[in-house]
């Protein structure tokens, strides 16, 4: 059968894992591409940092350019994390004249402009499904399979640290910093979580979804983000009695030919498919014009979850399918964007608002006629009585009927200031 | 912008979809491709018949030479379901020279070996997303998303016809008959809904999956397959109250190198995903080695979700990535299968077993030796007291612990020729 080299550009968690299944299931990936994928090389920085895979005699270097100067070897993953030395090494893997995979997204999410041009100019192609929920191959989906849709919505659970930490909250009563300790001890968790937790790696992976589903062209710093940091385990709570479960969502919508975007935790009501994703796992919500209504679920990151995605995009390079795709779809190219980002606060949808307040006469009053000055509508309200220990505050739980982001950013910050409002005050939204 | 000239032959359901995205969506459809998709012919078997589409003048025609004679047609979508006229068709357009897209899974289970060969043979691609679980887009992913896993198995709900009738009688506490009523009503069923309700849809479909995923070759009339013609709204409501849903489950599992292959009403837990697919939907829970649980869901029929499948592989067969796919998977080729079908007797897991049985002493005690008598031991169990109107008849509701097949099998026809035991019986399996 015929071979064809490939090789590999970091050694970490994922490229453990792509580097087993080339060398251990030959066989496999033969019969779906055809001819071996044959592991040439593997790039690291430090050779003598032990490794969790053994690699034949030969294969691991630290010099790149045994990888760049040999011409045989035709496709690369790329598998170093961070914006630099990513991005040089990027662009001199395409200069070489390899067709690369990667599971990069924040490369992507920054750079994908110039990487994807040079990467024409060249004739070189790049494969990403890994960049985005790990496992499952939401980038081919989006992409290929439903190419006949105009896509009206996505919506995400990108990120299955938030996910986790969530789900030990909910589930298991966890309060949030134990929650986070434990996403660490099981790997769900870096060391220093704050681009998972603040929806900053959400937010990547939705602007790399935005531009493949409606053509839009929005930096993730443009998408309005919040975290799960100050999650309570009140609101979820609330959110359970009201038949609800709270996710970190990354939405993109179209409304009215424009794009509305955002990062937040949301309620998800509990017949939806969303709320019953657990633990580490992702999932996707795409609603297309002619599909209707279709859902994605499974690992969203790990070793290898993630090396299944960025072998089937090998296979599909070596094969020449990438090459067909990504000349099609002119990503990142100097297309004018297809969709503008609409302003957030003409966003419409129901809000969860919840208030701590202090157990006097007149409060609900004065809470609900200044949401009514707002023109904001109640669907539901829940006010427990006031237990002991908390004196006289008591929280005031509120869902909305269909209000927009503007008027309900208002009434929020309104009510918050009030006298009678003391301590967490919360707003999220709630999926339709 | 480049043209490539398409047909439809069938303009039923589907085809009037596929039309539509193909009139209505150019844009969108060149955009994927890179060329426009022009539909140059529809053929028809009665130019009279009133259709829900408008079709430029010319477009419509009763020959399928027009077709065939055309050599700028390049791929026909092949719309006609069926065996015959269908499978002739196929071939004529296959040996005129066309790339061939299709829904009709019935045809390729049946004929499959043949078809596929002779596409090979004229070096012409066929492509059939549409032809399992409509709108979902099991086949590529299947065949090209996961191909870095060894798949472990796969669990399908993949008759939106079972699936809504079930979710009637479940829900709405509807009996069989309403809800196979309903379901005509909306469409959803056939006036004849035989192959449908007693699994032979779901088999022909697990078929191609069983060949796609473990390169098995196994005709689906030799798939042991139960209908729900039989399930009982006392079952769902057991079910229920244990903490399970029934489900027509199509099951393909690797168990010891062998492919265990199952059609039939089964309990799943309501933790799992699968659990929460109601009315038309469909899903599919994939396992593989690398990648792990992979769940897709969505529309398993319908105009416009088939249309969305059968467009995106129009899409893909100008583009040429079918081409690639098609060649290198030799699907039905003459190549050994890669698993053979394990004896359904050998098959492992746990059941649910219902009987009914007069409220006399000593019924329990026979009934659980006799499944002692065939190492089959009990995980849980349900009796209710008898009500007023049933005499002295109860039902009893016994949940195994891990057993076989053929151990339940022999217990169970044996139980059911007890003296106190009168009245229905019920045996299904428990997904794990």
């Amino acid at each position: 059968m015929d071979k064809t080299k490939v090789a590999l550009v970091g050694l970490g968690t994922v490229g453990t894992g792509v580097a087993r299944l080339l060398l251990d299931y030959g066989d496999r990936t033969a019969r779906h591409a055809g001819r071996t994928l044959w592991l040439e090389k593997a790039v690291v920085r430090d050779l003598s940092k032990p490794r969790d895979a053994e690699l034949p005699a030969g294969v691991l270097t630290d010099d790149l350019a045994e990888v760049t100067d040999d011409p045989e070897i035709r496709c690369v993953a790329q598998l170093v994390g961070g914006l630099e030395p990513a991005r040089s090494i990027m662009i001199e893997l395409l200069e070489s004249g390899k067709d690369v995979v990667t599971a990069n997204k924040a490369l992507l999410a920054e750079h994908g402009p110039e990487i994807f041009d040079r990467a024409r100019q060249l004739g070189r192609s790049i494969a990403f499904d890994a960049a985005v929920a790990g496992g499952i191959p939401i980038i081919t989906n989006i992409s290929q399979c439903l190419s006949a849709n105009g896509i009206e919505s996505i919506h995400g659970i990108l990120n299955g640290t938030c996910n986790f930490v969530i789900s030990q909250m909910d589930e298991l009563a966890a309060d949030y910093q134990d929650a986070i300790r434990e996403a660490q001890q099981r790997g769900y968790a870096e060391e220093d979580p704050t681009t998972d937790v603040d929806g900053s790696d959400a937010a990547q992976k939705l602007a790399l979804l935005a531009h493949l589903g409606f053509g839009a062209r929005v930096h993730w710093k443009d998408i309005p983000r919040e975290g799960i940091e100050s999650l309570s385990p009140a609101d979820l709570k609330f959110a359970r009695e009201l038949g609800y479960r709270v996710k970190l969502l990354a939405v993109a919508q179209l409304i009215q030919d424009e794009l509305e975007l955002h990062v937040g935790p949301q309620l998800v009501h509990s017949d939806s498919p969303l709320a019953d994703v657990s633990g580490a796992y992702n999932a996707i919500r795409v609603v297309g014009d002619a599909v209707g209504r279709v859902w994605f679920h499974g690992m969203g990151a790990g070793r290898m979850p993630t090396a299944s995605a960025v072998v089937a995009d090998l296979i599909d390079t070596v094969v020449g399918r990438t090459a067909l795709t990504f000349r099609t779809l002119e990503l990142w190219s100097e297309q004018p964007a297809r969709v503008m980002p609409r302003e957030s606060e003409t966003a419409s949808g129901r809000y969860y608002l919840r208030f701590t307040v202090r157990d006097h006469p007149g409060v609900l009053a004065e809470i609900t006629s200044a949401l009514s000055r707002h023109g904001i509508s109640i669907a539901s309200f829940i006010q427990h009585e006031s237990s002991k220990h908390q004196e006289d505050k008591v929280p005031l739980v509120i869902m909305t009927h269909r209000t927009n982001e503007g008027a309900t950013q208002k009434a929020f910050k309104e009510i918050r200031e009030f006298k009678m409002v003391a301590g967490p005050a919360v707003r999220m939204r709630i999926l339709d």
